[in-house]
């Protein structure tokens, strides 16, 4: 059949497994604590009848909640349904050149598929030994450039002038700072959207505000960059954020004490964890997000650890890519969890 | 700046007004009446901890309860955020020839919206000077063909027969059927799918199911384009539907006893309507649809009563465009709305 030849085949993106029956899940960087009260209270007192009507395009409450919060103006911040919607519309709006997009070979393992579904030209830049982005990888000519920071799954952050200098040396084309794990760690570049205009900051709900479940993602730039996104969004889908996004989105960025609250405790809880990682021979370097990425001693093999962790109803993330598959990516769990983990560890090592 | 030259700017599509203040809504097609109760009663058990987790990326459960309530296979059956993301999904998937997709010019205006952001070539048919459509314009080769049916803002529903016949002469491409209003009337294309495997159905749960603020959208064809696309959906955002879209959904999918009454009684709200709008000397196709698509009598501007009925608080669409521009699309409200609406129009007429 000849319809074949108008079809787009891609190679797909493969999420961290999301298992039905009750495990020790630490594989998808998800946050341990529940969302805010305020969120759980903003959702039971909604009137669902409400539903009958499309919600607010222009999702004006929780944009101008976000750009509330975070001191920047409601026409430099967008929304999308996750920061996967707001990166995938990135993509498609500001990398429409011909020159290749540049990102690390090591980073967010979907930069390469939303080049590859939109047809992106695209090249990667290895990390050094040490897991680090080496800045002068980007400074020849490109359509475009996007770091991960803190990266993944590597939890390390660049500094904020590591950034500058990425910025300096790209006035030329968009770049994205992808700042899933900012909370955990690192400096934000978000300050810095009123100096450069090639500057777009990615956020997202699903980590630190514990909202994954929601799909509530945002990113900020200057009001031009903000405009040409806004377009592309409304020439895909008018109403991207539903009635419930919206609100749990309002209500969880307006609880900055619960919000500190629950970020305290993963980086209390991940701070344990290393330690008891690095008792037990793991190397890693220090992690700047909310998960740890860690290589096993000698003579344990990763992929051997994260299979036995399986059968024992624990699931952390492993990679088999080049480069990266003598790791396993740990997302931080509750104390119980952890401990539960590092037990079971200690039994598969002995 | 160059950033721009990487830039895609594209011309968005406009929807129709949402009036945060009180007025008399006939402009986008909702439903007047709340969602089912079933949906009501599943969001208001929810546990909305679990919002932590990220949702099901496959969606199963509402894919599994839409394919079972329509007697097809779960792997026959997508899910997206509204018709809007399915067609968007579809456009890319299925339009990435290098001939032009086919579609009406006059129809839902996002059609060519889609083919601009996603550069894909395109050409418009014209509809007849009754609305038609000519099948014989949609015989010539191309790259696709979109077809609403009932189409809108016409209000006319084409055959079965019309639909196979389209099928039948473009074995090459695929063909799209966006039934966004079918339960209103007409006849749907969907038990053709095991036949014709260039066949793409569409549905939605924004009008007949009143969760148009929950952006629950569906499509059904060959287990084989089901998989392109949610290899293309697995490329731009694992997780598109949040869990509260995956709950709503199910529970009104099932809720089958209200859906019937509540399209009864737009039905019957419909003809009462039509009744008077033809008392008043406006003059319509048959509506197969939730909206009735008139023209006002000689001398009123379409244009004019829409002005006037928004400065009396109500809201229908009008379309600034060649040929329609003597139109206007009124939704089907409560039967209060309609006659208060109907009340209005005899002012303004007076």
């Amino acid at each position: 059949m000849s319809i074949e030849e108008n079809i787009r085949k891609v190679t797909p993106y493969t999420p961290g497994e999301q298992p039905q029956k009750k495990v020790i899940k630490l594989n998808t960087n998800e946050c341990p604590y529940p969302p805010s009260p305020e969120v759980v209270r903003a959702l039971s007192e909604t009137d669902w009848d409400r539903l009958r009507l499309y919600p607010d395009p222009a999702c004006e409450q929780l944009v101008s909640a976000i750009a509330k919060h975070y001191g920047v103006g409601s026409a430099q911040t967008f929304v999308g349904v996750g920061s996967d919607d707001v990166l995938s519309m990135c993509f498609l709006t500001f990398f429409a050149g011909n020159k290749p997009v540049f990102f690390p070979d090591i980073t967010y393992s979907f930069y390469d598929v939303w080049a590859d579904v939109y047809r992106i030209p695209y090249e990667t830049k290895p990390l050094n030994g040490d897991f680090r982005i080496n800045a002068e990888d980007y400074y020849e000519a490109n359509g475009g450039v996007v770091i991960a920071n803190p990266n993944a799954p590597t939890g390390i952050a660049e500094s904020l002038g590591f950034i500058k200098d990425i910025l300096e040396h790209n006035t030329d084309s968009v770049v994205i700072v992808d700042e899933a794990y900012i909370d955990f760690g690192g400096d934000s570049a978000l300050r810095l959207i009123d100096q450069y205009e090639n500057l777009v900051v990615v956020r997202t709900m699903s980590k630190s505000r514990a909202l994954a479940g929601m799909r509530v993602g945002y990113c900020f730039a200057s009001e031009q960059l903000i405009k040409y996104l806004n377009d592309v969004k409304y020439s895909v889908n008018s109403y991207t954020m539903n009635m419930p996004g919206l609100i749990a989105g309002k209500a969880a960025i307006e609880d900055t004490d619960y919000f500190h609250d629950i970020v305290g405790r993963v980086k209390k809880t991940r701070e344990w964890t290393s330690g008891e990682l690095k008792a037990l021979g793991f190397t890693f370097n220090e992690s700047q997000t909310n998960f740890i990425f860690a290589k096993p001693p000698a003579p344990y093999a990763a992929s051997e650890i994260f299979d036995k962790l399986i059968q024992n109803g624990i699931y952390v993330r492993y990679f088999k890519k080049p480069r990266i598959d003598g790791y396993l990516r740990i997302s931080i769990g509750t104390d119980d969890e952890m401990q539960t983990f590092i037990n079971k560890l200690k039994e598969i090592m002995l």
